[in-house]
């Protein structure tokens, strides 16, 4: 069970974002160079979080990225499952209807109580994820880490 | 992120075993033909349940697997780690460490706030599978469940 590579570097990305002054947005080039990750793979990964509605991306120029919505409203689940997708980890296939101890559909109609509890477990991951957001990540840093990192940020390319 | 799909089969491998006679044991061979599983790999999967201290296996003609603790007290976690190991399924490459906006290891004493959440998040989920024992699962079923698995397990293989 493993997440892609790639969910460190959209939550940090996205916690860069969130650090910037309003309006202000960063290019996938000037993201790679402050992390030190492949631009062009990571403009692939920025994108995915466009489309699952937590950044907007701006063309032109002086185009690139920004947070579509406030920093409180984008939890640590969104950028996960923009990057991961929503699907649970485990995979029931139903192997209680076959073999030698098959079961009947009829006896199969409730879900299988494994895959109930193991439903319960994804579903007590993605609460805990919901319950943080950019805005609670923020707090946790530094007070100057803010100020920081736009300054470093304004000098990446 | 993805859990092998021989998790579904050891979970229900292992709720099959909690249900036979005490003292009962089944071979790899009769659990692969109750649930028509390929048998090699079942039984591979089956020793990393004896390994974990879930399961006990008897040599010998009649040998086999049987819980080797009380239902109550092998949960869906002991399981789920076995066949899959304990490990987060977030992986903290410490990009926060490399790049233009490198922090410097004094800065880094501290665990990396998204890494921490990450944590909680697959703490949350191990506690969840904690939470159920087979015995929990084995109470779930319908009353004729255990009469019927013993049935059909013996006229397997």
């Amino acid at each position: 069970m493993k997440l892609p590579v790639s969910t460190e570097w959209l939550l940090h990305c996205a916690t860069t974002l969130a650090q910037l002054d309003p309006g202000t947005t960063a290019s996938a080039a000037q993201l790679a160079q402050y992390y030190d990750l492949p631009a062009a793979y990571l403009a692939k990964q920025l994108q995915a979080l466009v489309r699952s509605g937590a950044l907007a991306a701006t063309t032109g120029p002086r185009g690139g990225f920004r947070l579509a919505r406030p920093a409180s409203e984008i939890t640590l689940l969104h950028i996960v499952e923009a990057v991961d997708g929503a699907a649970s980890p485990y995979e029931c296939r139903e192997i209680r209807q076959q073999g030698r101890g098959a079961l009947s559909p009829e006896e199969c109609r409730n879900t299988c109580v494994l895959a109930e509890k193991m439903a319960d477990a994804h579903e007590a991951w993605r609460r805990s994820l919901a319950a943080t957001s950019l805005a609670d990540v923020l707090a946790a840093l530094p007070p100057s880490a803010p100020e920081r990192t736009r300054r470093r940020m304004a000098g990446a390319k």
